[in-house]
């Protein structure tokens, strides 16, 4: 093994600001990036199914995170002949992984939200109100 | 325990665009947010340490950063006398548990990026290059 290969848990670091790592976790947790995989989690969508599940995301927004997910191996784009054509997108097996690590995160802010409601009380409150 | 409490596990979905929930993944999530977290799981830092930390970030975008998850209950600050006065940052045990999953997903995606990396040049290669 030569040491590029040994070094590569060195070599990747998402707190250098020019480290190809650093993109791609902005993919996964941009403001769509991370709404767009785990609702893929679920299974294969098409573009309009899953523009309805991410709550909120313009057309353009989900086009542009599809393909960087899709450049990133996170996402497979499957086009399904027929008239009109249809277009399916599903996770990866790497972007399945991805998604289960943004499940988690979710799922425990999902759990402490009431928590994190009476802190933003707490802080409101000590700058007089907002 | 009524239904509103009994309910919260429903009640809360990052999905829908105005559950509070949906604000805090932001936060967590957001191009600097993540960083600034997962920073902050070595200890304690103080504001000009965690800058050179957390490489490219600006003056403002970290102040915003922090103000947002000090507000949500993720980080404390704690102002200690002395002149100059010093302000230290460090996560709270809620800041902890999220820092933990972000910890997850970064330890993945450093793993893998031999393998993003791949994805991409395929990617580009089938669209004639970049």
């Amino acid at each position: 093994m030569d040491s590029t290969v040994r070094d590569h848990d060195l070599a990747y670091d998402v707190f250098s600001r020019n480290c190809p790592s650093r993109g791609a976790l902005e993919h996964v947790t941009g403001r769509w990036g991370s709404l767009t995989i785990t609702a893929l989690y679920d299974g294969t969508f098409r573009f309009n199914e899953l523009r309805r599940r991410v709550d909120g995301v313009s057309e353009k927004m989900l086009s542009q995170t599809l393909h960087a997910l899709e450049r990133d191996g996170l996402v497979h784009r499957e086009a399904q002949a027929g008239n009109p054509p249809r277009v399916d997108y599903e996770l990866t097996p790497l972007g399945r992984e991805v998604a289960e690590r943004l499940l988690s995160l979710i799922q425990l802010l999902e759990d402490r939200m009431d928590e994190v409601l009476l802190a933003q009380g707490r802080y409101d409150e000590s700058r007089g109100g907002r």
